[in-house]
């Protein structure tokens, strides 16, 4: 027989009782199958084999021996003899690596006869010892793995059309058109380009928009627009499949400074400006932020004294902390700005107004006592030229006061119908609530291009797989699926809510109150960029290397979003008002009633109306009941009003203890933001959830309900430690839910692709070379 | 008395019965302090005031009518009437606004006589009806806000120069030496420059710490170097300060390619190249990932086939997927290169070796049947030339085969000490385990200069605040808190656990297994890697706009770190071999019991060892119990192996029900992730609490506990549902949780930037304007 010193590959065969114990030597030496302790165990049981030939025994011990392990020859050479007969062997059924020594004794053997039955018991209670799953080394043994094929798993119950048709809605049109235009090669992307050269680019992509009456959109018809704001948001949310520079830079020009001159001023601005802003023959500027005041814009600094004697204003920078900071359009093409500053006349402090104050000639060059710096390189979006400005005492015409809510008559009276300076500059604001809708829609289509990409190359990409077949596509395994599953299926959950929110604005009548609007606008807007956020990160993750390559979009998308958070109001600042707004309705709701009957109502309502906790609710763990929207729907309500209740009653107690209001809601501010998130996933299931109702075809209604159930599911998930805490959950219960998110996640899997295909983002769009549809592009 | 329509500023003053109902009918028409309703109200009430004078009574009840307001003017002229008598009013104790109306009448007044007692409790009946918080309004009006002091709140029981001494180690001085050279002038930021520049700034940034002797810190004393691989690992972590092109290059020369060489070669490559590795005249790179396979290492398919003719390796990539992808060093600067490849030898395949393969010559140009490519943008780190390297059929001699593992002989016999491919090549990678380390000590770098500028701008920058005080630091907020804090305290463990597992690498000797390092490495590495991520987006959004700034260096952060969650093993990848190990280590130990011995073991097990699982315990809400490190280490221990026996009992069942071990693994996939991540939470508690228990000095160790307890009661509160769901804790003791975390919180608030100022990060490298401290640089 071979030694273990042996190194000619073509040896004759091994005898068959060495043959039978083949198997577990191999496994021996393996990749740390067994440990050193076992080793000898192995050892002294192969003592025992009476069976075998003493020498062929010794010969084994030898090669069990950690100071002479084999030669790599050697043992290459048994994982050849033992590849051959595991291929020979039957597939059915598990193997046992004994059946392997026993089959491989029988078959072949250097003349030796078969082992006796007992021989082969033995081999079994040694595997079993060993604890060694023989079967999976035998499967890996079996088979070289095979290539895999270019099929992708793809299956969904309906047509990738009625998605998008779902997912477009009433303004279909207009977005193939949108997407038509972007996918002019006018429109290509070109990384080469310097700061410089792409803002340039920018402004020109703009003009091209413009031209085709994009930028007008919301303006009256008579300045060259429709009059339908939920078109211009449409369009603003098609355009961010593109370079996110270009729809900042659009909502700057038509939607900021576009928006103020038409919602804050009055006739003689329309027909004033509006159609040239509309064409974007006047570019311009929304200069309300200043450095020392970014959030809180009612204390910016800025003034506008009146002066009765020219009939002018006379806007001023009092300070360096009073510029105006991060204007988009400043740094290099706007004309003219709508500065926000404090208006005085007659000698009193009336607020916070809007003003065009000419801040370049045609030329380019800025005006007389008007300084503009560049802000330099951001992050991304470094397609729009922000700056900052700073005003030397210039003066403006009187008329050039945006005059719709307040108006300042020669002699310098003031005049307005609303007598309070912060409700009057509240109101202003709340007219301007669509650039807030505006930039949570183009999150959510940056998020959809995150998605497309990830999607798309998790569903190609294979790594590791079962010994005996071809690597699997990265999207099959449960971590994967984890990552991106529930984060579509969410993003589907917010563009509905979002649509919702974007019919209800453009329905409101000009006089209309837009408080409600307004909350919900926050609401969203924290929910949906900061859901961008998440994706993109997860999308750049889960593309691996590929998605750190500047080629491949997720880089840019990341970079142009991280701000997205920040502007049209700080996230965090946007939830403490909406929570604040949730106390306030509360508070009037209960202000006549004494502390007594209020706990009595709370705890009668909470009864009545939120029948779901109750024992027997609180334990089901039933498919059916985990995926009734019903239980979805009432605990995202019910966490709502938990914590606005609790809230409540935390402030009071902290008031009524002698707390100032001031630091009370210091205190509870943590609890406000997680009633204000709250509020915000409640709002989105309820939308998306009534959108689904209203789903006519049955096909699609289901693959919209899989997927609002993996969402509503996969949220609850999340928050169980709050639900677990309130006992409206029992252990038992989220751990269903976590299994249930699992099972979700697989039957979404194969709909994975199709999802983001509905999305319908052009080719051009993605650009990313790992993303690309093998397609003829549609649109 | 005037009427509304006055509004000359100095008319005379309001009667007295007037002015006690001024601030009511002040609030009446601010910021929607009432609602429309309760101006109804309003009116009724003040009807029936038959103290007050008819014609003033009607006069009043006009200013109410919603279709005629006061005017802006009238209204500020209330205003500051109220303002006057506010600010007139004892400050001590809360003020309704019936007793200014009351003080307004006795002080003031158009001569009328004082307003009887009947008429203030009427006055305060209304306030209370209408749930105004009167003494809000009176601090609202009594004062203009002062400016705020530039002070900054800070006190910490310990000194900055101690903290510094417990993070910096063993090793301070080495770290001063590079935070003095990284201060030189020569390493300032240049954003201007191009790729192509960037790199070869960066280039040439390697060569000066190459000449300072960085370089070769690991090598041994007679190839240049210290032989002491903590001190390279320590130049890493302190390099990762500055630009983080800088020290990914440094690493990819050093810490790869110089890695490679040392570990993997034997004295004949030490002698030929490490010395000229260390001083950078041999720029070279680590070629191991491909295309096709960037995690499944082991499969990857370069060929090294040895051709006896000549005594030479023949290096080829078979197909496009097989190239060597990502490969730093190979775009530009490296001369040859540690090429992993699947070598073949007298017609065997002994799976993956290292050879040595030059890939371009002294002029840089690529050797012949090289072909190099550049990967070209990237999100960050575009300063580290990364490219591919394709090699057809490349010829290079025997002794290139990098052999401390593994030899061939010159006849083509092939020679190893491990049998099995397959260990062979994990025991060559995990000496190169150093890298790992490196790569989550670089991270924990960038958290660090993250949470500097975060907390440094947090504590100077202002926005909001109470009506009569200075807008406060935003760092006094407590979501603001909650954001930095808790990831600070996070930091801190971390560093500790770091520098620990460090230890006992560099404790480790040659031949000693590194099984349990790697482990730690892995899950640590996954650990720390995504903590910058999240830390370095908190600290964006923590920054505003400013953060969005190129200038303040977290966009370059973001950006440069994205990647560290992927290279050196991707985290998920990683945390899946952590958890497959564990399950290794319990199978195992559990191997010859038979399953009800198990069930019984686990029961018995979890009762004695895990004493914490009972109902007192459970509901413990006392501050001592809730901050004592004991209940942290428990809880930590007890999550990891519940979650490992409740894993291994999961796929025991679906084994034992007939499923493959492949299907089983990928069905728990996210339990075993859940694994990994809580054995790695347990790693860095149980590392940090010793480290503190080891600190001799009791301010400093005082300082660290608190670190300590917040870290770790914020970690359980973050994962509070598992626990819950688990009953390791009830619901009244997931909220005092909460409330210990806020407590925290606040404790460490005022210790925040000493926290921060004990990194020590120079303020060239920290570079952002909004983070720079007004202090002589020492270092």
């Amino acid at each position: 027989m071979p030694t273990s010193t042996e190194t000619a590959p073509n040896a004759a065969d091994y005898p068959a009782d060495v043959l039978a114990v083949l198997p577990l030597l191999y496994v021996a030496w393996a990749d740390g199958v067994i440990t050193p302790a076992e080793h000898t165990t192995l050892r002294k049981r192969l003592q025992a084999f009476d069976w075998m030939d003493p020498e062929h025994r010794d010969a084994v011990q030898q090669w069990l021996d950690p100071e002479h392990p084999p030669t790599p020859t050697e043992y290459q050479r048994w994982r050849r003899r033992l590849q051959k007969a595991a291929t020979d062997l039957p597939v059915t059924g598990r193997t046992s690596l004994a059946a392997l020594g026993a089959e491989m004794a029988a078959l072949g053997g250097d003349g030796a006869p078969g082992m006796p039955d007992d021989a082969q018991q033995a081999l079994r209670e040694v595997e079993a010892a060993l604890g060694i799953a023989g079967d999976e080394i035998v499967d890996e043994l079996r088979g070289e793995r095979p290539a895999p094929s270019d099929e992708v798993p793809c299956g969904i119950p309906c047509q990738v059309e009625q998605l998008q048709r779902y997912l477009d809605g009433e303004h279909a049109e207009l977005r193939d058109q949108i997407r038509a235009l972007l996918t002019d090669p006018v429109f290509r992307y070109d990384p080469s380009l310097g700061t410089e050269a792409k803002r340039e680019r920018v402004l020109y992509w703009c003009r091209l928009l413009a031209d085709q009456g994009l930028g007008a959109l919301a303006f009256p018809k008579k300045h060259g627009g429709t009059g339908d704001i939920s078109k211009f948001i449409t369009a603003f949310e098609t355009l961010s499949y593109h370079d996110l520079s270009l729809v900042i830079k659009f909502g700057v020009q038509f939607g900021l400074f576009g928006g103020s001159v038409h919602q804050l001023g009055s006739a003689r601005h329309h027909e004033k400006y509006l159609e040239d802003i509309g064409t974007l023959e006047l570019p311009g500027c929304f200069a309300m932020s200043e450095l020392g005041h970014g959030s809180n814009v009612r204390d910016l600094e800025t003034t506008a004294h009146y002066d009765t004697e020219t009939e002018e204003f006379v806007i001023n920078t009092p300070h360096n902390g009073a510029r105006k900071e991060w204007i988009g359009n400043a740094a290099r093409h706007g004309r003219v700005a709508t500065v926000f500053a404090q208006l005085h006349t007659n000698g009193e402090d009336y607020g916070v107004h809007a003003f065009i104050v000419p801040i370049r000639d045609d030329a380019g060059t800025p005006k007389p006592r008007v300084r503009i710096e560049d802000c330099g390189r951001k992050m991304g979006l470094n397609g729009v030229d922000n700056g900052r400005l700073w005003f030397d005492h210039v003066r403006i015409p009187r008329e050039n006061l945006l005059n719709r809510y307040a108006d300042v008559h020669a002699d310098g009276t003031y005049e307005s119908d609303i007598p309070s300076a912060g409700r009057r500059f509240f109101t202003m604001l709340s007219t301007l609530v669509g650039g807030r809708i505006s930039v949570a829609r183009s999150a959510c289509s940056a998020a959809k291009s995150g998605l497309t990409i990830a999607v798309r190359y998790g569903n190609r990409r294979r790594q590791f797989g079962p010994q005996d077949e071809p690597e699997v596509p990265i999207l099959d395994y449960r971590t994967h699926q984890r990552r991106l599953l529930p984060r579509l299926a969410k993003t589907y959950a917010i563009h509905a809510a979002l649509a919702h929110l974007t019919n209800e604005f453009a329905a409101r009548g000009p006089n209309d109150s837009l408080e409600d609007i307004e909350a919900e606008a926050n609401a969203l807007k924290a929910y949906s960029t900061w859901h961008t956020t998440d994706v993109l990160q997860t999308a750049r993750e889960a593309c691996g290397g590929q998605g750190y390559l500047a080629e491949n979009r997720i880089a840019a998308l990341k970079a142009d979003t991280d701000v997205y958070t920040t502007f049209e109001g700080d996230n965090t600042v946007l939830l403490l008002q909406v929570a604040k707004g949730l106390l306030s309705d509360f508070q009037r709701e209960f202000r006549d009633m004494n502390v007594f009957n209020m706990v009595q109502f709370v705890a009668s309502d909470l009864g009545t109306r939120l029948k779901e906790k109750n024992p027997l609710i609180r334990r089901n763990t039933d498919r059916e009941h985990l995926r009734d929207p019903e239980f979805h729907g009432n605990a995202f309500r019910y966490r709502s009003e938990a914590l606005l209740q609790s809230v409540a009653r935390r402030l009071k107690k902290r008031i009524d203890d002698g707390m100032d209001t001031y630091d009370a809601f210091i205190e509870v501010q943590d609890h406000l933001v997680t009633l204000a998130k709250a509020k915000s996933e409640q709002l989105v299931f309820d939308h998306f959830h009534a959108s689904i109702q209203d789903t006519e075809d049955d096909d699609l209604r289901g693959v919209l309900r899989t997927l609002c159930t993996l969402f509503a599911l996969e949220a609850i998930e999340s928050d169980r430690g709050w639900f677990l805490e309130q006992n409206y959950i029992e252990g038992s219960k989220a751990k269903a839910i976590r299994h249930e998110v699992n099972a979700l996640c697989k039957e979404v899997r194969p709909m994975a692709e199709p999802l983001v295909d509905a999305f319908a983002i052009p080719n051009a769009c993605l650009h990313a070379p790992i993303a690309q549809k093998q397609q003829t592009e549609t649109a």
